[in-house]
């Protein structure tokens, strides 16, 4: 798998090399999984990541080195935060001789939460993503985060007599940021615009709270995309966006979906020209 | 990944065959996607099997054959009842010169339902699986369907002014059966001891019917699996069986759980033998 | 989850109504299993699809109307190809009064295929994808196939005494088309370009001839989505195409990755205009 | 979802008692994913476990306390060895006042590698299942493991004149362990019984070492759980396993697959019984 020296016989390089002349916009390694501690915001956690690291490859190059990809990743012994991260793409991008290249780190993050009435203290685990990524000179951070909570339909509260069908939805943000956002920011934008937000730990107060909370703030799942976009434009640091909600509708076996996407830089670029 | 023929030249293999004397409990092929039309009652149904085959290896024995496995299923133009099942089994375990074999079937199988006021028609799917198996001379069938339903929680009823958190739930059936038995039969089990059925089209009245029927019938998922355990218990084709059920609560980001197993063989024996 | 009459009494709609103004892209049914018969080129075969369907929602609307895209989806009886695909789409943004939309299938597809030597017959199952979306005015239709392939690594041939590490690969081809396309046709580009192709069913014979194949066509990562995208190329009817290749490493627990993506409208357009 | 207290008015809660009299073999908590430091051996190791926690439900009991199972999990500050899983499986019977309870623990295991050549240093991760039960007055315990391999066909290689198709392949070991057993030892039961090894970091001279010593040692499915079964059943601390190899062929997209199941307990009963 790791490119071999050009001195090498090899199976018919040199013909191939001359038909296709096509530069390869992303090769590396995908779905390996590795302990690291990620720091966010002031909290440091130990988690497991699936990574993916890739570089650009001119049309000239049959093939990249594939073990320097697990060497750096390997070599990763500090805490990761937002801006480490950067540093470790463009040190790959450096190391593989390269002038793109990007990281995809996925990996769970528990987040400490205390039960809205007795105060029970319980972690809940969300999905993150951190992709970094060195292109044509420039440095872009995306964060996704996909966020569990409870949502309670409007209509069905509506046109009952009593009870309200609700379920389990996941609020997921994916976002391009120009600074430093704790992941624990980006969590509760997508809780405080649910039903109610979700809890790993409720006891019987707790439940009779999340009821009656989540049956006071019914929402479509348009509302929930459409709140946590509000939300996401207030936000300076937010460069671009795409908000996603899935209900997994608890009266049906298939889900309610909505999706909002926003690019502030292409609607700056389109003001700033005259047309 | 054939067997070889004894004369072609291999490594090792006589020293290996010394030393082992296992015998396998079973080989074969696994994770293999196929066409097949499924008949069950009066509904014939083409659907997409991931299909798991494999016979017993006694000691002596180096390998299986694995390609005839393929042969034998790509053989099967027929539709396939459970009659026909049996058939296939037995016709594999000859082909493989095996004394003990089975063959697994997963497939999404359609109900057709009818939403409760309006009366509009939409499909329904289930995950059911057939499993059948010879063994020591006596062939034994097994069926498992995994039903998505809807639970609503007494206890949030109970302790709440105003609404009650429910969820869409999974209530998993397997049961070794004496006699033929429809697949919907199976699924209206576990359909009419939930809180409500779940139904893939639903208009604005039928909206109202679910929500305050679930409201009515809260079920804990204890009471799911207690209550498909009492209609399996009373139905004599059913040798033994394996009830679970899994609440995707709404409140939380982890399930409720429950199960209960119950062999009628191993008690009518048990009560027959004077200890 | 149906939006409701506007002249029910609805929490908070008046006020969201005035703050958000936010439009938005996608709302609809997400993750609805369905049987469809699918005809592309001269092969119709039912199958199971997994189905999104969802329309644009303009600013001033709370909610769109979920169960009519089931219904849509229900009275499909006639089977699907590339041209009714189209008038679905059609079909959907009308029957929701939307402006923009987009329906999404992904399927298992099968092709029969005879080994290179004994001729023997079997099936091979791939994931296919059909996107059809309506926005602006102008309909595109995007194939994707995922197909399975053999690949050798040439590096591990040539280095090694004997022998070199191969494995099962995914190539992924998406592509957008401007013309009528068989699956078959990009899965054969697809198949074409690996080590080697893969069968369901291989006798003996079989199993040197694509043993010794493999051994003879080595490919890193990089070839395969280079010699796919050369084909693509090469074919007037695509428009623009992401091309992916993943092989499952036998030498390692992560996968090595590549991706060529060509837009050559966007080549066109640039070629075009005197900047 | 919590019990609620007896006073408090529930449907049909009485009714239901005096119909059903039937025990749940099973109920608690599912999917829940939960940070905890694994010990075992002389390794330390923070890792994410997804887990299940439930007890037994005697028949005059409506339902158990599910808050009390995250309770538990929420106060294990502590490293979890395998004695002290053994006390929290004790604790929980405990709290939840039950006669018999299991807790289910999944977690990625990583293991330090040196390539075989260069020494480069690695991490390997492999899936681990640890499940303790406390039944009918007995604790028992099971370790699984899943451990990534590379397989090469003897058939392949034996009737091809160069080459031999390879794959990736995972056996799985779960067996029931009468003394402590370092999770290392099982994964290493696995490793020296393939064709190979695997590893995350493999550099130039390395990667010609792996080819070269699977093709020097071919192994079907069939060999792999015989082999693993054998060096099983030398171990004394083994009661009971079940050994699984699958191997993601090369050439086809399907699984080969095998098994081979012991219980020596039963063996020895049978053994001391004059029949």
């Amino acid at each position: 798998m790791n490119a071999p020296d050009p001195l090498l016989p090899l199976f018919d390089v040199q013909s191939q090399r001359d038909d296709r002349q096509i530069a390869i916009d992303a090769v590396g390694v995908h779905g390996l999984r590795h302990p690291l501690t990620i720091q966010s915001g002031t909290v440091l956690l130990p988690t497991i990541a699936t990574v993916t690291m890739t570089v650009g490859l001119g049309a000239h190059l049959r093939g990249t080195h594939m073990s320097r990809f697990v060497e750096l990743l390997e070599a990763q012994s500090d805490p990761v935060d937002q801006r480490r991260f950067g540093t470790m793409v463009q040190a790959m991008v450096n190391r593989l001789e390269a002038d793109s290249g990007a990281i995809d780190l996925r990996f769970p993050w528990f987040v400490i939460k205390h039960a809205p009435v007795s105060g029970a203290r319980s972690r809940l685990d969300h999905e993150v993503r951190w992709h970094g990524r060195l292109h044509e000179g420039r440095y872009t951070f995306r964060m996704g985060v996909r966020v569990p909570v409870t949502s309670l339909c409007p209509c069905s509260r509506a046109i009952s007599d009593y009870g309200a069908h609700n379920q389990r939805s996941i609020v997921s943000i994916e976002a391009e940021l120009a600074a430093q956002t704790p992941i624990d920011e980006l969590v509760a934008i997508a809780e405080r615009n649910a039903s109610c937000e979700i809890y790993g730990l409720l006891k019987r107060g707790d439940e009779k709270y999340v009821t009656e909370r989540a049956y006071d703030n019914p929402r479509f799942v348009e509302d929930l995309v459409r709140n946590v976009a509000a939300d996401l434009d207030r936000d300076s640091r937010v460069v671009r966006y795409r908000v996603e909600a899935e209900n997994f509708e608890s009266i049906h076996n298939h889900s309610a979906f909505a999706r909002v996407v926003r690019d502030r830089l292409r609607e700056t670029r389109t003001q700033g020209t005259p047309s």
